[in-house]
């Protein structure tokens, strides 16, 4: 089965080479038959890109497309950034024949660089005339910056006699650490949802996903996730109340966990995935917080990337997190092997676990003893050489 | 002038090759002819070594020795790595004729494996018997873990006629975070001082310089800055209400301000040290916040490392700060190059600024532009290949 059959009605795709990257897709579009709602969620970072203002001003309105660079983020361009998008999306609604308010915009690359808004222009008559329903895959090439891969997953869900669907596209290899969206990511749907419902189900679908992956601790300025539906399936808007919407909710789930494991596995430098479960902490904050502080160490990082079982520093790391935490009580379990139990040390089979850390997925449980039954789960990626060597070149 | 005429009267220092290491200085011992006045500072990990506990135990007793092990941090050790030092302090009070209480022990090193502590015990009537005043080198050679080279500050500060010194030894280079001490660090002095006003001067010099400083963003379970007065200057003791008072916390601000400057400087890999002066904050807590997440960031790290002048990063890092920070108010100057004002992007000599990158130290000044004054100065190393490697194989 091709993926053209996996796509949702009425969405189109395309790409070109506006010349951002050197020979390779850059410039994406996708565009719906049917106006869309829209629900966004946005970075936290107070240096807000332009076109995260963009949308935040604009994502209200019926949707009807998005266009979405690569390479340049167009951020910390003050004024001047925010009127090339105005410019880019009045262009493009001339080429489409809707409003400039109608379509939405997504950058992302290096930060602090105006945006090369002519050669955007210069693309748009052939960007649109090549839009298609079998370009998707191009589209998820070319917002991509320094991902290995293109990210993109397809899912459906039984609506009554009808089959509703799911096409997701995304990118996030750097800058990625929880703080609402953190990556690129776009999900589109022809199934009918109701607002207050599409909202609920989208927020709680990231916040135990997209917001649960850290590769280096740190927020870009350009983090978006979307969900857009066209309601072309031509079901009955599903309401809150509705059985169907739980299922709604655990397939988009489902959609954005693929893409935080994928994200996280395509870290920049990374030969791990490392997953992390918290289990009885006193409290949903000291859960998190403990989970994301070892998810972020440096430390703990270096040792996964090196095999070396160093499991001390996973320790430390939960106690400086800001968290309640009493080491005396915590177990700490990794790959399977028991290695410290409440203050005494049992005895491992070093050299068993320290084959265990070869493999690409590694596991830590750290159950911290309290009485409370509060748990988290993180991934994350090691921290390597080529991790240094990505960023170190970054623009180059 | 030697050194040994520099060190404070009344203490002997020794090391000895007891084994932790492969054939190097990895115990160290001080004495003072007369029982010393301490002040500790300590981690706040809660993760407390086993140390650490002990000298908080301890440290208000009247002090005559502090012996110190690299290798192994006893950490995460529970009861046993407690009792291990109980059984250490009270062999070399033996030796020394005096009472365990009157001895402190701090260990640095891999965490979670038992104290080697029959090395140490076997070593003591060597350690005690070498006992010099020109032996401070050895000394502070045998607290070294990670560190490239040694780290001592002699200072003196005029007393009346008198001359009353200092002398100062740290280890650190990775695990290097502020949270109190954040590395081994003890300082020696002659001079007579009451112990308010010790304590005052010692806690103000620390936040200043210690505690701005960032490697790695870790912090470790072993942290531990100590000050040791012996009185043996014979000066009446400063109180907090004399003039000499503020001299002496200049003295000892300084020397801390030294040994925070070599500890970045020889962060585990570092090519740079990075200076950050944040003015014009709306607040103190912003001020600091700003200052730390910019000091952490790995992507302004590994920037610093590739002398790629993607200051985008450092203005991100601003933005996802917890603090008060408005971008289009800010201005950014690295290297004495303005490169970012109030959201405009000034005309910079790019091929300039990136020669300057090159230098081993690198300034960086962000006004926030508020119409508060307070500000903040944080130093930090950047992110290299060579951490990479020191820390993925750091136990072997």
């Amino acid at each position: 089965m091709s993926s053209e059959n996996h796509l949702p009605i009425g969405y189109s795709f395309s790409a070109v080479k506006c010349g951002l990257k050197k020979n390779a897709y850059d410039l994406a579009l996708v565009r719906s038959d049917e106006k869309c709602s829209v629900v966004g969620l946005y970075t936290r970072n107070k240096l807000v890109a332009a076109p995260v203002l963009y949308c935040k001003a604009n994502d209200k309105n019926p949707i009807e497309a998005i266009i979405v660079n690569s390479k340049n983020a167009n951020a910390a361009t003050g004024k001047a950034g925010y009127k090339a998008i105005e410019i880019i999306t009045t262009a493009l609604a001339k080429e489409l024949g809707c409003k400039a308010s109608n379509i939405l915009m997504s950058s992302t690359g290096v930060i602090g660089e105006p945006l090369p808004k002519e050669k955007i222009l210069d693309s748009l008559p052939q960007l649109v005339s090549s839009l298609s329903s079998k370009s998707e895959n191009n589209a998820a090439e070319a917002i991509r910056t320094t991902d290995k891969y293109v990210k993109t997953v397809y899912k459906t869900l039984k609506i009554g006699n009808k089959e509703g669907r799911f096409f997701a596209m995304a990118k996030g290899a750097g800058m990625i650490h929880p703080n609402m969206a953190t990556m690129l990511v776009y999900i589109f749907t022809d199934i009918a949802i109701e607002k207050p419902a599409m909202k609920l189900a989208f927020t709680n679908a990231i916040e135990s996903t997209l917001n649960r992956i850290s590769v280096d601790g740190d927020t870009s300025t350009n983090d978006t996730a979307m969900l857009f539906s066209n309601a072309m399936l031509g079901n009955k808007p599903i309401k809150k109340s509705d059985t169907l919407f739980s299922k709604f909710c655990t397939t988009l789930e489902s959609i954005c966990l693929d893409i935080a494991k994928m994200i996280v596995a395509d870290g920049e430098g990374a030969t791990k995935t490392i997953s992390i479960h918290i289990k009885n902490a006193n409290d949903k904050k000291s859960a998190f917080e403990i989970a994301k502080t070892i998810a972020t160490s440096n430390l703990v990082k270096t040792a996964f990337y090196g095999c070396d079982a160093n499991w001390g520093r996973i320790l430390t790391a939960a106690g400086r997190a800001n968290a309640v935490f009493d080491p005396s009580k915590a177990t700490l379990t990794l790959n399977g092997f028991s290695i410290y139990k409440k203050g005494k040390l049992p005895k491992v089979d070093t050299t068993k676990l320290e084959e265990s850390m070869q493999k690409e997925n590694q596991n830590i449980i750290l159950d911290c003893g309290s009485d409370k039954k509060y748990e988290d789960k993180y991934y994350f990626s090691d921290l390597s050489h080529e991790y240094v060597s990505v960023n170190s070149a970054y623009r180059t």
